[in-house]
């Protein structure tokens, strides 16, 4: 994957939106050399679930255009669904785009038709995923070939370290977690995070 | 600590701000019944060390008002480290308000002169605030009478959980930290918080 041109990583976020997901997940990809996240939005300016004002780094539409995209949660998220030209504006393609959603991300991921038959989530969608017949894992993380998903609000951290992981390597990837870890504990999260997203690596790494 | 009138948690977020720090901190406050946190800017608008521009909820001088406040790490705090003006700004009285920061945040809170002999930080502040004196404890969370400081981006969730156990017990902080804990980590989540958090409490319990 080496080239000039940063690779993009998409944060979809939306009104009412979770901080957590959002801006645990850019803070965490920002630090990967060659790597820039955009927090994407509907509109210019967006306010999250504790009424925080955030003005979009770029449009929904450049989720299109990105090399990965992740979808956080939001209070929401059950309006969004309903909501066919929202919808549309959302062009996936997990053949050539990393895809990772969280909580009631999962729920936006499964309306755009990018579940298949097993995902994970948090306690407050995981009947909704399973009324469409998903079996939710209950597991932090779950990777099905280039899309993940995960649950409760600070698994973000998985999320962006699964797809650092799958962009510049598990090493880099260690690396951001060790940096962004409370002081004291850097070799548990390394560990933690190691044993979820190393067992979901394709055996052959990638290409950088 | 029982009255109508929510408790309010400044959230010192200043230009270049870390976002893993300030919304981290924020989006978790948020959860307490009665806790209102609030984003407070030098100015209307700040804008993250990743390009992020956010909007204040309240002016710096909120700090003042506030029950407690935190105080963020960022690229730019060396900075306001030497403006004067800048620092005039901040009113902080350790003896009505509980006050916590993290990493450089540690820096601008000695310079206030709220650092004692110890405190904890980032390895990059570390250097600087051993020049000035003080003993850098290197656990994620240190605190002192009504003042714990933290170091590593994601050791804001332990300044938040040590305030909400301050402000509203520890089986209020334990159940918000279960509620944005990952899926399946739940409980190492609590038994971590819990391991740094319950020893400084003080012997009696808050009043609510």
């Amino acid at each position: 994957m080496k080239r000039n041109k940063p690779m993009q990583v998409a944060i979809v976020t939306l009104e009412a939106f979770n901080e957590l997901d959002s801006f645990v997940a850019s803070a965490i990809v920002n630090r990967a050399p060659g790597v820039q996240a955009a927090i994407c939005c509907p509109s210019d300016c967006v306010t999250s679930m504790n009424g925080v004002r955030v003005v979009a780094q770029a449009p929904l539409e450049a989720v299109a255009e990105a090399d990965a995209v992740l979808i956080g949660s939001g209070r929401r998220t059950r309006d969004y669904l309903e909501d066919a030209s929202f919808l549309s504006r959302i062009k996936l393609d997990s053949s050539r785009q990393l895809i990772g959603a969280q909580c009631s991300g999962v729920l936006l991921l499964h309306r755009l038709g990018l579940i298949g038959t097993a995902a994970t989530s948090d306690t407050t969608s995981t009947p909704l995923l399973q009324e469409w017949g998903v079996c939710v894992t209950g597991a932090p993380l779950h990777v099905e070939g280039n899309v993940a998903t995960a649950g409760g609000c600070l698994s973000s951290q998985y999320l962006a370290s699964w797809m650092l992981a799958r962009m510049c390597g598990w090493q880099t990837a260690a690396r951001i977690v060790r940096d962004v870890a409370p002081v004291g504990h850097q070799e548990e999260y390394v560990q933690r995070t190691s044993d979820l997203v190393k067992p979901t690596l394709l055996p052959i790494g990638p290409s950088s």
